[in-house]
């Protein structure tokens, strides 16, 4: 009775159906560890390796008052924009959900945080929508759509 | 050499790259046809054709202020936000892009303006980053994120 469960679940396991699940899972996992490293990175005030999630092309783009574009202006922008640890802060995600949209592209939604003291610029918080590119260097933002929410409801 | 030209020209256009040029191209003009009719259904007050240029799904997702999701959950809380003509307003897109990221999805980022009397809400504007997916029924909205500027931006 063990072998033929056995040997159910292994025919189960290579069905194509079931080799795609299991794919979906392993790409959703690699996903997340990509948004957890970049949180890592960015709370220990490293933004070259937090950059390291997009995906280094001049056509990636961002999305947030205005519409921005590449690789080199993105990383320009935030050492701009983030010029010290306390205008850094302490990143947090919540509520993140990985969607594939096929086996090279995945969308991530989710809730940031960030807690700052007055100085860094006070607390942010809003939502997101990232498309993530399987790329040969693993999978990378390619398009980042970042809602701050208005100041009085961060927190 | 007109026939050498001609014969190059046929060679060139039957290229594996000429034909994916010409695909992503007549891909991007169906999208941006969608977006047009979208406009035109918005600004006849028919929200249930404007609608139809999401993927009828319950996994689609709305960012804006929150995170929502699905066609009919969609359906009911446009309806309810945009209950008269007044509130409607004109809708118009400017500096519209598409991005084709495979043969079956491609992002659409641009920026929109809600032109309105006061009665109305008054007008209203932002950007956007859609994500596009090729259905049977034709390019569909699957992820749609939405940023309205502060009030005091909207011009």
């Amino acid at each position: 009775m063990r072998l033929v469960r056995s040997l159910l679940l292994a025919l189960a396991l290579a069905s194509p159906l079931a080799v795609a699940a299991a794919q979906s899972s392993s790409d959703s996992t690699a996903i997340v560890a990509v948004m957890d490293k970049s949180v890592a990175d960015w709370n220990r005030g490293d933004i070259d390796a937090f950059a390291t999630c997009y995906k280094d092309a001049p056509d990636i783009l961002f999305i947030g008052r205005t519409i921005s574009r590449g690789y080199a202006q993105m990383v320009v922008t935030y050492k701009k924009s983030y010029s010290t640890r306390e205008q850094m802060g302490v990143l947090s995600f919540s509520q993140l959900e990985v969607q594939p949209l096929d086996a090279h592209f995945a969308t991530v939604t989710g809730h940031f945080h960030l807690e700052r003291s007055a100085v860094g610029g006070g607390n942010a918080n809003g939502y997101f929508l990232l498309v993530f590119e399987k790329t040969p260097s693993g999978w990378k933002i390619v398009r980042d759509d970042t809602t701050a929410l208005p100041s009085a409801t961060a927190k």
